[in-house]
């Protein structure tokens, strides 16, 4: 059997949006950044949790799978944006508003972001659960989830934020999509009620504890060691910043025993599937 | 009873997205367009079907049609956007990238497509309808869709277009999401699907026609005579550019007889509720 990551890349590469028209690179941009790789965590989240439980659910769910990174894919595109970063690469590639122009970057982003759903609308699932799937999706994506904390992030980009503040950025940004990645996998396999709450809230946990770490390499490593541009200038909003390098690592410390202690509770196969996972990334500070 | 506008004029004022932070405007510019008026046509195209057959679902249907005012708005603010039309006005108000920021009018975009699909899934409709409702809201106002459209309007705004190009353009642009309209009217009803079909490709002639007479209108009236900036300049993708004046009106005439004709086809409820809301706008050009 073809590993998960595996099955997933092939999926995605058979299932590329396309657009048909006269336009003369519209469809080209569409699949660029989707192609140009990344960790793809989010739908391998989720494809963990249904293999634990209901792997026979697995090819159903690579639909699902894949709106997440629809999702995750179109909101980096955004965030890249001349108005917003101003990033010339991701992902080792030219971002879009570079290689073609910002109207295409703009309606790229759009576009995927409407698909995620259509993706999930369309999976071979109980509408019951696909209902369920979609809400999750909404909910932590959107308005009071990822959006919310991509415009605090933007707008507090030159002002001095409090822990509690920062806590919220990165929970909003960052943490309710992993943990709705989690939550997802949860619903397709119908878990408990609880269970999907533990896993959603152990995805938060996960999520900042990987912010944290993230800041922590933005000080300690060289961006060829970090394998990306780090700024490490000071005057950011991160953990590290405002609470020292020693402080960062602390509190990376005590979320990833928090992390390690949550998976324990979980059921055998649940913990495994997710350990197999996820344990190289809790421990990466270290 | 309240009229079907007022109706929804309440419902829309009383479920305006909200998003409590601590970012010092961001949920006031949520809002800010969604208040700012327009014609609400896509929701009364969808509750004027619904009406017709079953209007005890009439209250659980403002959700959908709540959702498609979503679409249909964010999708103002990112045409407005400076990389495309650049405008300072929409509705009579300053667009929200002039009055607040290009980041804040990107996210709140960004934040009402998928609030959209929030919308649906949470009406208190069957899921089964739900789901199909959303394969119809995400097919037609995504990537083959309004955003195909838009990205053709947007590359080919200095080039001419052929007559099956720049009607392929407001198919895309703006008939779908018209056709769709009618169509989510239609799933909620439960009418078999031939009359779904019939009221999709209806709502496509009407979005067509729509932009011929707009057209017309551009190149006969004055600004103060349309309520709106009118631009006759001859270089634009116009179908009074590609066919004169006599030429465009002809088609307009041909487009809205065969409009009325298909409202003639319809169950007399149907036939009466669409003409009650739309038989001012078939003849407007006239």
């Amino acid at each position: 059997m073809k590993n998960l990551l595996d099955s997933f890349e092939e999926y995605l590469l058979n299932n590329l949006p396309n657009s048909k028209s006269f336009h003369p690179y519209f469809e080209e941009a569409l699949s660029e950044m989707l192609k140009a790789g990344g960790k793809r965590f989010r739908p391998m989240l989720l494809l963990s949790v249904v293999k634990s439980n209901k792997s026979l659910l697995l090819s159903n769910s690579m639909a699902v799978a894949l709106g997440l990174e629809f999702l995750h894919t179109y909101s980096l595109i955004h965030d890249d944006l001349p108005s917003m970063d101003n990033a010339d690469l991701r992902r080792g590639f030219q971002t879009l508003h570079k290689k073609y122009d910002e109207v295409t970057a703009i309606l790229v982003g759009d576009a995927l972001n409407t698909e995620a759903f259509n993706l999930v609308a369309n999976a071979s699932l109980h509408n019951d659960i696909k209902v369920e799937l979609i809400k999750c999706l909404a909910t932590n994506g959107g308005i009071n989830g990822m959006i919310i904390g991509q415009a605090i992030d933007c707008f507090f980009e030159n002002q001095k934020l409090e822990l509690n503040q920062l806590e919220y950025l990165h929970i909003h940004k960052t943490a309710k999509l992993i943990a709705a990645s989690l939550k997802m996998g949860a619903i397709i396999s119908e878990y408990d009620i609880s269970t999907q709450n533990r896993l959603y809230d152990f995805g938060i946990d996960l999520g900042l504890l990987f912010q944290i770490q993230d800041d922590i390499i933005d000080e300690t490593c060289t961006s060829l060691e970090a394998g990306k541009t780090t700024q490490n200038d000071g005057a950011k909003n991160s953990f590290v910043n405002l609470l020292g390098l020693e402080g960062a690592r602390k509190s990376a410390d005590e979320l990833s025993l928090k992390c390690i202690n949550t998976l324990n509770t979980f059921e055998s196969n649940l913990k495994n599937s997710l350990e197999e996972l996820l344990l190289k990334y809790i421990n990466r500070h270290k």
